[in-house]
């Protein structure tokens, strides 16, 4: 739990709440800002409750937390966070689409979704060069030729590309080829690989895993910001629930619930998140009159012939109605798109 | 398994899909239609593959099932369902939205209610008598007082209105003074309340029990149908999953998967689905923005006070904005509100 | 939150505690008993935590409630309660093994499975005569026929018999025929229906709910208690959750977690917890070595033409193999079969 | 899904079966073995209904899977797989007990701890040396000195070692000082770290992901048998669902699942399976009475100082009581503890 003081707190204030927690039987961090202070407390193993602190003079908000996030929180910065990737802002008022196959397959495939999604108004080209698979057997990527390939469809589209990260031995040498290092969910809570890539210093796209609560997404971005990197973009792409009519439940109510409590933007993947090609457009819509700051979404020109994750791949052409679609929904949410 | 036969198809075509069908071990139902005929397929303990079918001659489409509804598919009416509450449309373009306290409290804070909703452009006033409580020293409603209020509450703001019915004993009672009869998600699988909601004819608002699929959902709204009652309104009201950052985890893409394969309208309610206030006005964009025919929001000109889930009603000026917001969206998906 | 003082606490550590409560902004109820005093807390929305009252003077255990459960609770009963089921005691040393056919569907099926389950050692009977089924068109019982093949059974074989209770409407006639009333997960939230079994006092067996967290059918079991029947019987069934390889996920830690907390008996149901009859037998060796007071078994001699849940019926002579093995593990527990 | 012909099938019956593969528009891989032929089959996108085969001339057993896992099949292997991890089995009659600390702390702890568990029982120890934990902010483990540490109590206690790795980085040095490497729930899909894995050869103890189905576990478990890795020890740890009076739900049904499926060996872990001390005895014995190959099992000389997961630590008398139930369960499974 994290205690905010007024700005007006007197240090008998702050002594009166760290006294109370200790009463608690748990332990009080006072952590002096420029314009106030907040108090952390640690050594509960459940919540603790909010009343117990909230009417003490000089309170200003109790925020809870089991677990100790600071950085990501907005405690520790109010205002928004927007990351430049390749000079395209994630996280302010254009909502960023980032758009392309699953896998890049050849380099034919790879530019003419490229070229097609650029001119439907993609702001950003995604493209697994490397990927994780359930199956061993499944194909796994081009790898190294991937990112060549990706290197050319920035070149010929201009759009900033991203594309996964897998393990720490290929890490830097994704790093040189893409803008913006994609951590996929099964990896949320690789933890090595976090460090990794927070010592990379470009910015990272942290999906949320298939089971995480939010708390823990936040503290796996802490992972990446308490080493230095602070250019960390959020995404909900879909948990596992017994529901079994999608692939996935996409939960946006984790948008605005992120965007109370943390500064980093946060982009949605209704590809993954409904893994059905049919819902991918609604849910897209959704998810822009939600509040996202953008979308993640899987294109292919022949999804029957994909090597991955066809079925939840859009034509070119739905992905263009797709951007109409948000382009009349952006504005009302004080967006462009 | 549903096959759906083309219009075109000649005896010969259903004969073979007959066969084919008895090869699997599985049994097949033909249902002549007026244009076509659909063929049930029965016998299957898990789903079947429907590659086996679709390319056979004469098949249009093959509908997965792996549990016989009929009536509330679009297979068995291709239009959309509009069911009218009380004189109101609901499944048309304009959106309906209901909106009312949790429970009823008094004459006063209905009244009050109903008139703050109306002028903030509700369309149906939703308000409990008979709670269903998870605790058995919970308050329970006002029952029978809290119908008589319910009628006041009509006659001044013109309302129509739905209310929950519990059982079958106070259902006729309830019948006599709503206008549509809400069966709640703990209900929904309560196959003798259903049948005799079935009898009663008057809408029904079907509510999406806590660890419901779809498939279920339908089936129970099929009981209602297969008694003669075909005034049914369905509504997702959030699932139960492990994340906690909300009471229930909304699940939108509910809404574009029950569209697809029933006539039934759908509504969507953000009060419960998150269980908290702060997120009902996003998830109301958003359920808009996906395709909802409407909203249930819990409103409460008191929250503090309220006697049930006061943490997730609005204030009158909180849905006043809602509202707005929702009427800014409405033209994009070519509906008002 | 319930506080439980010592038998030696003062009237003046009552008062501590009391003011403690009330400085947390929430309400304490102070509940006089023979030998000591318990203190109940409400007014919290989510939990308390207990390390604010666990070191006061005179508190002997901080019990988290965050719903008011009182009667099924341990802190009102020390003692295991045991439910005598037509002469059968439930919860005592001897295992009790409930089985029978899902559904009654004939007179020789029925005393058939009577006749061989109790050469193999069950205790109870258990067959249903009106069956809550997912589809309309599924087998919805023999009804009231069903009961007088019941009371047959009964005659038969000597064994008392348990039968699930669908609505209020049917509540005394299943009554008039069965020695226990079975709730099904379907209905463990059916208020109105637990109310009236609550009346009728006859043994209920009450059945967890699909996505039912134990606080919530701790809280089921409130309402009959809380009406005057004290026979109930609880039983964990499985609950749904993304795990595809059983029909249900059976969480066999719900039993020691009930016998921590309440009084009351819990019985397991492997049948439906796994749904797939090859688990039955392992799962049922487990439910007996976490300490369960009894099981509850699907057995039908033709599963094959079972007219409901034939996959996961046993066979007559695996029921005796699973009798067998259980008969070992029993002792090991403290119990006979 | 993969066919398993008759040894006595002819090459006709073989033809036949492929054919109708291919008539349902999937394709059919014939694998011919030493004594029979296993037929896979690929490019359907859900289940295949076994129905279509079961039936035809020279089938002996359809297994549906959705996903090719092969090599961990009970198909590909007829008999268990006992791994041998520092001279002791695991998979074999005799039950494998995993116990010690969550994390090494200390050599005292470390060793403390080792020698408490030897004398209770156990076969092996477990201590983590490197630690993935939810926040940046908590215990990382010891590291390197912890794998000295872990050298010592070897050799103090002669117990052979078990030690999470959690890196590629890593990999090598852990493999130097422990018998067995396990990969944790948060790293089953960690593919590159399972490929690394695959080709140390050391064993490996494979725990079942927060949210992984069981075919998902054995996926990844192909991918260390694929790289030449065969002495694989899986586990089940518990999922995540919304049940909340345990940390993660503990799936014994599991057991069975794997068993029939796969012939290699598996675990319980009901310290995180429950992540309660006062669960994790019965869920042990439940876990022996389902059949599992042993149990890990975290024991720390003083929880409540314990760095990480204290809350579910047994104490050393704890464990010894366990132990002494556990043996008294084993004969009735026919194994020895």
């Amino acid at each position: 739990m994290l205690i905010v003081m007024d700005a007006a707190a007197s240090a008998e204030d702050v002594r009166r709440v760290v006294e109370t927690v200790q009463k608690l039987g748990l332990s009080a961090h006072p952590i002096p800002g420029a314009q106030r202070t907040a108090i952390g407390i640690t050594g509960n193993r459940g919540a603790v409750e909010a009343a117990a602190f909230e009417n003490l003079p000089g309170v200003a908000e109790v925020i809870p937390v089991s677990a100790p996030y600071k950085l990501v929180s907005r405690e520790a910065k109010r205002e928004n966070t927007v990351v430049s990737v390749g000079g395209v802002p994630v996280g302010g008022p254009r909502l960023a689409v980032v758009a392309g196959p699953c896998a890049i397959e050849s380099e034919g495939q790879a530019i003419e979704t490229g070229a097609r999604v650029r001119e439907a108004g993609a702001t950003l080209y995604r493209g697994g060069a490397f990927k994780p698979r359930t199956s061993p057997y499944s194909f796994q990527g081009l790898g190294e030729e991937g990112l060549r390939i990706l290197d050319k469809v920035k070149k010929e589209t201009g759009l900033p590309t991203v594309t996964e990260v897998m393990d720490t031995e290929t890490a830097d040498l994704v790093a040189e080829h893409a803008d913006c290092l994609q951590v996929g969910a099964r990896n949320m809570q690789n933890f090595s690989l976090l460090r990794r890539l927070g010592r990379i210093r470009k910015p990272v796209l942290l999906k949320r895993g298939m089971s995480a609560t939010i708390e823990e997404l936040l503290l796996s971005a802490e992972y990446l910001l308490a080493e230095g990197n602070y250019d960390v973009i959020l995404c909900e792409r879909g948990v596992r629930t017994f529901a079994d009519h999608t692939r996935n439940t996409l939960d946006l109510s984790a948008v605005p619930y992120v965007q109370r409590i943390s500064h980093l933007p946060i982009l949605v993947d209704p590809s993954h998140g409904t893994g059905k090609r049919q819902k991918v457009t609604p849910l897209s819509r959704a998810a822009v009159a939600v509040g996202a700051d953008g979308l993640l979404i899987e294109v292919h020109p022949h999804p029957e012939q994909a090597l991955s994750d066809g079925p939840q791949a859009l034509l070119p052409e739905m992905f263009a109605e797709l951007m109409k679609q948000v382009r009349q929904l952006a504005p009302v949410m004080g967006r462009t798109a």
